[in-house]
């Protein structure tokens, strides 16, 4: 491609796209933990002034949950299609800070990689959406299309809250085509977009077997041990391959063909990994991508810190998490978790689940609706080969949710990678697909205009 | 008893007493965490004072980790037995501080009872025998056996360090009897003392499924997660009922024949449980005393924080702790232990014992000892009814270091309760025992003298 001014732009405000970025991952938007609220506050109103800027007109809906930002621009004519593009300004726990290499809220360049909570997920992808909206309105005056905007706050704690705007906003979201801005390409030399997500499923099951903490020379040998008792309870939950023994979870899913092949080796190498496990009626690629899993995400329970406390575990828990695949139920599936654990209960163990969250229901896309193949296009030309639609063994709550109550087809077009350590510390984006990542969301609007045929 | 010049001075220093308690627990003397140094050599500077106040000649020894306070009295006469007492002024982690009813370091009275961390592991037992031997020295100008004092401050992170002082001080330590000051009675109304008590080891492993928490979209299914592991292999080590699987685990185990009958009512009670567990060929009594245990003290992996990480754990550990019996030899046990969480990895686990902790030998005493026949005939006379020797299911490491470095037999005498919550929140100590224990100390030591045999 030839350098057009819009190309020229972007490249000349390198510069100040890191310092926003920089500006945007300082934000402690962790939703889902309590003391955030004003962080939260100010990264929307901060999110506001950004489109502003780009000619839309803003609003910041105060919700149940976090304050949610809903912007457009629908002066791109009557012939143009309407793209609603998703995105989410909260981040995960930092947790456990201490394997960070840099502070996580510090966006860090080290060897082209820029490294901070939500640099991947997706504080750096969202800011290359709306620094691209920003280029092209100041280079061209105009944005090719007619462009919604709904960025919410939710997405890493309670991201069902979404459905709330969907219920509430139905007409501030009506658009041709979804654009969810969450989620990357299937690697460095692998330009993908994603047209199918799983689902999510969480719940957190508590293990009583004393009133307190006993002393083990007093009790042990006769009384429960709560931690012990939440291993055993744990280890119900999966045969020796990792299937999920939980009864009727794998009933509603829906057998999808053939999936994608991955590599196991890459996985291995990524994951830092010694084996894979898994159902061996199904490749790895499927297992990670159309199959459903179980996961404990945490176990805590007693003390496992410096010195020794010689107890009996009265209390112990953990959560789990469970990625779904089409038709399985959030809900339903979170009632046979339950189940399942309850009816295993150990002996002289009470189980309890006293937090459950019906996270995503799983979704698929097209690879042929307007925004697919404006994506596609506009990867292929920037990588100089074709690039691809995939599913994903991710969640996308937003959709579902957005597909249904649009009536239109998703895709997920974003740029982390599989390795960008999202949801784990050192999270990062190589500068590189920052960068490129503002060439292509400009040149996929830009297709998206109604003269789209002559490029 | 008629009231006497010993008993009326213990009574009219109850106030002061109980002054010179909670200063004792405001030195938070948790040796096991780091940070606590100062402190430790804090109590064990004002443990040296006490006992030269009752004119002990008293040093300090600076040992590989906690000062040792070492202190003797040797002014008798030839004809008086030799007595050690031993205690130590260390005490538990006080975690989870948000379930204490008051601060822990904080003595504090409520309906006759004192809590604070160690009230009853062992700071009120240990001033019971300063206060008495003081009482002893102001009201009679003398004591009436030669006595030594031994306390050691890492009896609850690393009791085995005991040996160190057994191996470089073992003139200093010469004894007809010794006396373990740390433990306590059967009931309120069951006084008695403790002549057999429980080895232990423990270990701690750690489980490995990858080198970072991964993305559970991307990775779940297919590589394993840590936390799930960890259960597997934890779930390994018992049987339903609470049979311990390591292999070899009871081959030294010496049958001591029926153990006391405890009242399975009476622990469901205490522990606030539903259910006793164990085997069934042994009663609750006998596998609380007389067999041995394996616990898990302590799990943790992920997180199971507020909000929720959809991630595959990478790595999780649990702290694991075994109470034994004669003639189990902690390294052994820990040996075999670690043998087993090996021989039982998870596929893709990488499993590893970072941190052993053979913390002591069992043991067994007599109850027709100088010291223990004195100890029954006071407490005797203080209840009004006969007392008497048990076993216990606890750990006094230095009860096998010292019975071996002096070739006397120990006996336990102390005053806290099985109810004590010893190691756990809301620990305490009834304020009747604290001030009972007084009178009891100072008559066994009264009963000690030469001209014994007229009460």
């Amino acid at each position: 491609m030839p350098p057009d001014p819009l190309q020229q732009h972007l490249r000349s405000n390198d510069r100040a796209h890191l310092e926003e970025f920089r500006r945007l991952v300082a934000f402690e938007t962790v939703g889902g933990q309590p003391g955030h609220e004003d962080e939260m506050e100010r990264c929307a109103t901060w999110l506001c002034t950004h489109l502003e800027e780009s000619g839309f007109d803003v609003r910041v809906l105060q919700t149940p949950e976090h304050p949610v930002v809903l912007a457009e621009r629908l002066d791109a004519g009557p012939g143009a299609p309407t793209v609603l593009v998703y995105g989410h300004y909260d981040v995960q726990p930092v947790e456990p800070v201490e394997l960070w290499s840099s502070p996580p809220f510090e966006l860090t360049e080290r060897d082209g990689v820029l490294y901070g909570r939500g640099a991947a997920d997706m504080k750096g992808n969202l800011l290359i959406y709306l620094q691209s909206l920003r280029a092209l309105h100041e280079v061209t005056g105009a944005i090719p299309c007619n462009v919604r905007v709904l960025i919410e706050g939710n997405e890493e704690s309670n991201p069902y809250a979404l459905e709330w705007v969907a219920e509430h906003h139905p007409e501030e979201l009506r658009a041709d085509a979804v654009v969810i801005a969450d989620g990357g390409i299937a690697a460095l030399d692998d330009p993908s977009v994603t047209i199918g997500v799983r689902g999510m499923a969480a719940l957190r099951v508590t293990v009583t077997t004393a009133s307190h903490d006993l002393h083990s020379g007093q009790y042990g040998g006769a009384v429960p041990n709560a931690a012990a008792s939440l291993a055993r309870l744990l280890a119900t939950l999966h045969d020796d391959d990792g299937r999920v023994l939980v009864d009727g979870f794998y009933d509603a899913v829906v057998d999808m063909g053939p999936g994608e092949n991955l590599d196991p080796e890459a996985i291995l190498r990524e994951a830092g990994a010694s084996e894979l496990i898994g159902d061996p009626a199904y490749t790895p690629g499927e297992r990670i991508r159309t199959r459903p899993t179980l996961e404990i995400v945490g176990i805590e329970g007693g003390y496992t810190g410096e010195g020794l406390k010689t107890i009996v575990v009265a209390q112990a828990q953990a959560v789990i998490s469970c990625r779904l695949v089409l038709d399985q139920d959030p809900i339903e599936i979170i009632d046979r978790v339950g189940a399942h654990l309850r009816a295993h209960a150990p002996r002289g163990a009470m189980v309890e689940i006293p937090w459950t969250l019906p996270g995503a229901w799983p979704a698929r896309g097209a690879s042929d609706g307007p925004a697919a193949v404006a994506a596609l296009t506009a990867l292929g030309e920037s990588w100089g080969h074709s690039a691809r639609a995939v599913l994903t063994g991710g969640s996308l709550p937003a959709a579902a949710i957005l597909s249904r109550v649009t009536g239109a087809p998703f895709v997920n077009v974003a740029f982390s990678l599989p390795t960008s350590r999202a949801h784990a510390p050192d999270e990062h984006l190589p500068r590189e697909l920052f960068e490129r990542g503002h060439e292509v969301v400009c040149r996929m609007f830009s297709l998206l205009a109604p003269q789209t045929t002559a490029a």
